[in-house]
């Protein structure tokens, strides 16, 4: 327990959120646009009657979802957090959900604390659209050969320099260029029942900017036979992004799942 | 083949259809409001440059979704089906999505020929709302036991008078009213892997005005604890209306698929 900013007693506190990245800019606070932490900040602010500063695990571009993105902040130490989730529900559902609150220890940080992410990416692969799929997954009409995508991921797994696969991040002046060096460890295509369904599951220690679209924007390029699985070896070693590939669509992308090892188990939720 | 109004020579059409039911204000054309229906005919004349008329298996409500849809009608003889398919989907999609189309004996009518329709009905049954399921799932906080569910609806199998669980239509003055005896083949209820997610899944002859929706409502009243199985018995042979059940929310329903019989085989695509 700490001391809040003005004065009242602390806790950390920890939250597994949902969203439809539909009508948001984006995840992270941003003046004058309507963003999911803009909006879960407002909120809880509104509901414990203090301002709290919260923190994602993962920044999700605009019109990327989440399954189980994981928030952290101080709330005051008597907070109820089932009724703090019930209310916030009322007030941001059902575009954003808090699916779980706990209390976590004073050095507990969504992000990072954090040591791994999942994420989901869903391709509906048919001469039709799906219309209840197309919020969700990125249309592709023409045929994708699934094995030769999943040969194509393999060369992914591992600890590379992924510089082919991110948007670079702006540096100030004089400052030296963030790595951008990551470790996957596992990559998987699967097609759900016998539906014209795709859906690739990836987890890594972290991931960069755009790296989860690229992947599979340059996947999808070898499913349809415009690049062989080994062309995707060699953009590894290029660590040229402008060799990169098809950035595939955000709404096709999911925050699935935020790892913290067993030594930062959720705490209790009273 | 048979002749078309403009003189033409024209050909009865069978189409598959799936549409997310959010934005329209229902299924059949409805003057001034956008329906699926009324968005199929005018983009479908549009393309085949003549005016045409089409009907659908069954009438959907507002907000109600599907996946298999059949609409049939007349089209000019010449009309190549996969280039209508491809451009309607360009105009409609992805909204409105026409999943097959194939050519059909003179006497194939969408709705008369039908032998059979499947609904299925989805329950999100948590604390928290499933953000990304929430257009397509009634959400239900308080726990639901699917065994009860089951239960409540197996009395509802086999050919009874469903006026307890239909919208009476309306009947012109000195008419007799519509009957609303409905046989129903199959009654399920699932969860989906392990998930709060239940689903509903039924089969029948045909289906009045609002009864999947009343039917659902009665099961959860069961899965609460509200009612028992054996009130639904006794509401079936009440044959009363007043003693309704809640009907559930239209968004959590989805027309599944129309049974046409071994005689009425989907025709050919050329």
């Amino acid at each position: 327990m700490t001391a809040a900013a003005d004065g009242g007693p602390a806790r950390r506190c920890r939250l597994l959120v949902a969203y439809d990245g539909t009508g948001f800019h984006g995840f992270a606070p941003n003046e004058g646009v309507r963003t999911v932490l803009g909006e879960l900040v407002e909120t809880i602010s509104l509901v414990v009657r203090r301002r709290v500063e919260l923190v994602g695990a993962g920044r999700t571009d605009a019109g990327v979802h989440a399954w189980g993105q994981v928030v952290s902040g101080e709330l005051p130490a008597d907070t109820d957090l089932l009724d703090l989730r019930r209310r916030v529900n009322k007030l941001c559902g059902p575009q954003i959900s808090v699916r779980d609150a706990h209390w976590a220890p004073d050095d507990f940080h969504a992000r990072f604390s954090a040591t791994s992410r999942s994420y989901r990416y869903h391709v509906w692969n048919d001469a039709a659209p799906s219309p209840l799929d197309a919020r969700t997954s990125w249309h592709v009409v023409r045929p994708l050969a699934l094995w030769a995508m999943q040969a194509a991921g393999d060369p992914l797994i591992g600890e590379h320099d992924f510089t082919s696969f991110c948007r670079r991040p702006k540096v100030a002046a004089g400052e030296p260029p963030a790595s951008l060096v990551r470790r996957v460890h596992t990559v998987r295509w699967t097609r759900l029942d016998d539906t014209p369904m795709l859906r690739f599951e990836v987890t890594a220690s972290s991931f960069c900017h755009q790296m989860v679209r690229s992947m599979v924007g340059a996947m999808v390029d070898v499913g349809l036979g415009r690049r062989t699985p080994a062309d995707i070896s060699a953009l590894i070693r290029a660590r040229d992004r402008s060799a990169a590939p098809t950035v595939a669509p955000p709404h096709g992308l999911i925050l699935w799942e935020v790892g913290y090892g067993a030594d930062q188990p959720a705490g209790d939720r009273r």
